[in-house]
């Protein structure tokens, strides 16, 4: 693809974490090219050096510091794929009405993820849910459509999860999340809260766990997806962690399975994108670490550029069949990595010519 | 009783982080004082504030500062009243030998937790457990005896599930722990390893739980203890917090219970001390805190001195009956509160006549 | 004092974090009773326990919980006595005008520490400043007036500083701050911003540590405060601590002192309320702790209840005179224990009555 | 330079903190690679992926993960180049071992810092030094010698006051260092001791600064370094920071200067090896960042890959002339790093032929 092939894309919510997240993972990527960005109205007409206060680690890209900010609306002039990193609220409006306005609206919030047309994708384990897009009003009017990704705290469960369920079947989990503070956005959780502690407790957290893992694992069937029926049970804490999800899960197959099996499915694992070349895609969706005290968030989770999920500790359940941990980077996998990743598979399938 | 009539009790393992909580515990406790300090055969003869890396917040007691180190011997004169703050290895020999030279050897250690003779006890859940002393050989030869409490990790969970056996009866248990540095002893954690860290690894630290709940829990019936026969399932991670011991639980019980039901059980317990006005005895042994986002370590721990646990968040579990979460303080309740708290049961019971 | 006795108080800004240590340290008070408080327009009328986030390591006290918000209005029945926790925008309106209405106004913010009528009082060090108070107009029309106390990070500074100027005059000093997160109320720093790290700029401190030191340690003449003519630099960084503030200090002197007789001036220092038997006047106002590393905020805070200051590590420095490490607790020393000190004061010189 | 001429060399104290920093720098290394490592005894004969606790957060390079190691001594047939991150202590012994069966010994401790025919470098600053090299007796009779870099705490000080010695002299400065964990290796700073903490000592680090700081600045006069004569005064602090020495210094300059100059200064400043193309030199060695609250060592140690010190907040100082922040990456331009870039001038330079 020729350099001036790229396709320019617009963020809405460019200034917060995820979306200073989309700016720098966009920073280099082959295929799009940020051309727009908005952010709350006190933003518009600043340019984004200003807006947003920089929370990353790399320096903003030269392009986007003097970029100005649009207003956050269909009618000023976005280009036709918009990354949406809103909070819920604002997202529940403003998402319809781009996607009315044509807009590719490749969304990280959860206003929509359980809406029946809306597909809730992970590439590599549900790349097929795409076609609901074919369903959506937005769609048949003006072209626009919507797809979102799930929480953060789901996205790396479900990914270790779907092999095994094609594999064995999944009877039921349980799961128990130690989130870190990134996940709630900037400033987020206060230092007074997490220094030296832990919340048990995270707003919705444990439902949108239980319920979006469902969709991400059900079947396309027709114009709908069935929530694949699995049981479980989430408990959602935040640590002293920036950045990294760490779980601690139970689970119980249908089929019984040796540790060697398990990990042989996982380690050979490589999803329904494997032969699409997506820039995004890592070369193993999922790691088996067979150190005795690995997966850790500090050390692990770069792993395949943020995009690679960990798990180890594979050891038996006394009450189902086995335990694990598992480790995702929540703002990379878990948020902008997943929703370009997303994009990318549009991309690929045609969607977004 | 009259001041002059304290019981003097020595300390092993003086100079560790249990010792200290020890010594810091004993500063002005009404029945025993603190009479002699064992350590490290490199501690002996050092006056306490020389050998000791003193990290508790209060000051070295005065008195102990100075108080010079002896041999860790029975022949080096101890008193009859031994705690004892070693680490397993260590306890495996030393323990016995002061039991058999005539002490009460009152251990925090993982060592003997599991000798069938051996009683490993929680004063308001099985406190007449302690009349397996009887059985001991040492009891029977030379009148010293040895009496355990449990790994931090579960003290504060039996406590919490002790009333609920009686009232409903317990099927079955998953716990995900986040636990504190603390319980890892000095220097123990080395920082590198837990800032902005999740360490899903503690050796032997689901074994103990798993196995030491069920004595704890256990029926004295004759001359042993029965192990309770729930189901229980354990992950135990280190996270970045001094003290205190967050704790995620679901559980299953017998007969149905509603929240309500619960929490009063809970609220209302006093155990099987409740008529021995123990110092240590916290007025609750649990606290229930209806706050959404509570039980919290910087928080909460504090609770009873220490001594009381605190649950919170109850809500439906959707693969057992119920969720909630659980905080002990580890180095009080868990390890040198539950020692002192054992003593004063002997005490009281005579067994320090 | 009988119990009856005591002076009823109202705390303005009582939901903050500065206000939420008010109501902690009032709770057993010998002399002073909450009676009164108030905080921003939404708390209005709902109970405390509603409105406050309470982050206290104590729970709220039963009377307070259920106590109702007034408006934070001289017009809505306030005690003579008010505590004002309040930001500096905020003091700058709301102060004058409870002074006006007659209040005693014990004030923790910024807003007129440096007004000439307003005096800035550490009791220990500059207890005769209050009678400046008599020069205030509000003293003069309505009986009302107003008194403040220091920023955190330079009340520890200032009352080590001063029996050194007593006895040996200073020239000049440097400082370098590490400062604790609650020293920025709550939610205050994100923990984004601090987990992993420091930030070396707080708005306004440095200017702040360098005029009111001045102040602190100046002669009342006649009707004005002549501020202490010493040179001060100072650098404010702020750390990953709870509370504590620590301090790196370079001093030099005019007349030289040996170690020996620093750090005598400092364990003789009592202060000009030695005699007054002030409830939160510490028995040590300044501890040297001789322990090559200390002191450190998470063990030496809570010495004199969090009212003294710990000094260590005096050594040579090869520019000026001497090097030392300073702690002291923030939230109780630098700002509500300091504020209730100065209340108390305020009572025995007979200003409340 | 064709792949196959890579220069062999060797690690003394592989499996530390700074050794693992060696071999995760030097892995796409374009003149050097890894063909010899030794540790302690203990390690002798292992695999290095088992000898070592990696704690590096990308993957021991597969290659050293097999590669078994040596015993440190130099009949094991070291390669000629050797890099060594010892302990001092061990340091004193073998260093000199090692440089007198013919290695070039490019030393990270600071047994030889101060020695006056061993050079203590920092390219940008000081490459001339290593003529001392030629004094050396090693050198004389084995070809062998030994190159030292400079304490992480003075690196990035030294590499910043070098241009302002130049462009103005310097008089006089103030240091007071916030230190991040990594400093002092792993096991290391114990978490109960840093978690919510600052500790007010390094042993030995202040006097390190000061004596490091003039032999760095110093002149290579002859056969000697005469040092530099400004005056320094160092305060040394640890915070619960990874990685990363933040330090608040006031300085004192000869000539007079603006800080349009000063800023200027150190952006033009590209020292010594400019036109050496030195892989590990940073394009900027000093990056000025005019942002209020920067630098901070969460955000910003890895500007030029951990190679570029950055300055912010340059202020008037009330006692000196100005006042700074400086932010160095302690692992990498304090130690690994700089050793490396020690390594390539001496190639640059024919030392290693």
């Amino acid at each position: 693809m020729a350099k001036t092939a790229k396709i320019p894309v617009g963020i809405l919510g460019a200034t917060g974490m995820v979306g200073q997240r989309f700016i720098q993972l966009l920073e280099h990527h082959p295929w799009f090219e940020v051309a727009w960005l908005a952010a709350s109205e006190r933003s518009y007409g600043k340019p984004y050096a200003e807006a947003a206060k920089w929370k990353m680690k790399t320096p903003i890209p030269k392009k986007i510091a003097s970029m100005k900010l649009s207003a956050a609306e269909p009618s000023s002039n976005p280009p036709k794929v918009i990354f949406a990193a809103l909070d819920a609220d604002i997202a529940r409006e403003m998402e319809p009405a781009f996607a009315a306005a044509g807009c590719a609206v490749i969304s990280n919030s959860s206003a929509f993820r359980m809406h029946p047309q809306v597909p809730l994708v992970i590439p590599e384990i549900n790349a097929d849910h795409i076609k609901l897009i074919d369903q959506q009003t937005w769609r048949k009017e003006s072209g626009g459509f919507m797809v979102t990704n799930s929480n953060c705290s789901v996205m790396g469960l479900a990914l270790v999860l779907a092999p095994l369920q094609m594999a064995f079947g999944i009877e039921s989990l349980f799961v128990t999340t130690m989130q870190a503070v990134s996940g709630a956005g900037y400033p987020g959780v206060a230092s007074l809260d997490i220094l030296g502690n832990v919340v048990p407790f995270i707003k919705n957290e444990e439902e949108k766990m239980e319920e979006e893992a469902g969709k991400l694992l059900g079947k396309l069937k027709g114009k709908e997806v069935v929530p694949a029926a699995f049981g479980i049970s989430a408990h959602c804490n935040r640590v002293a962690v920036e950045d990294g999800h760490t779980e601690s899960i139970s689970i119980k197959l249908k089929k019984k399975a040796t540790a060697e099996k398990i990990i042989a499915t996982w380690r050979e694992f490589r999803g329904q994108v494997a032969d699409l070349n997506l820039p995004f895609s890592p070369e193993e969706p999922i790691f088996y670490d067979e150190r005795v005290d690995r997966p850790q968030p500090r050390l692990d989770i770069e792993r395949g550029h943020g995009m690679t999920v960990t798990c180890g500790r594979l050891r038996p359940c006394s009450l189902l069949d086995w335990k694990f941990t598992l480790l995702s980077h929540n703002t990379i996998r878990g948020a902008a990595g997943a929703a370009l990743l997303n994009a990318e598979l549009l991309k690929a399938k045609g969607y977004l010519d």
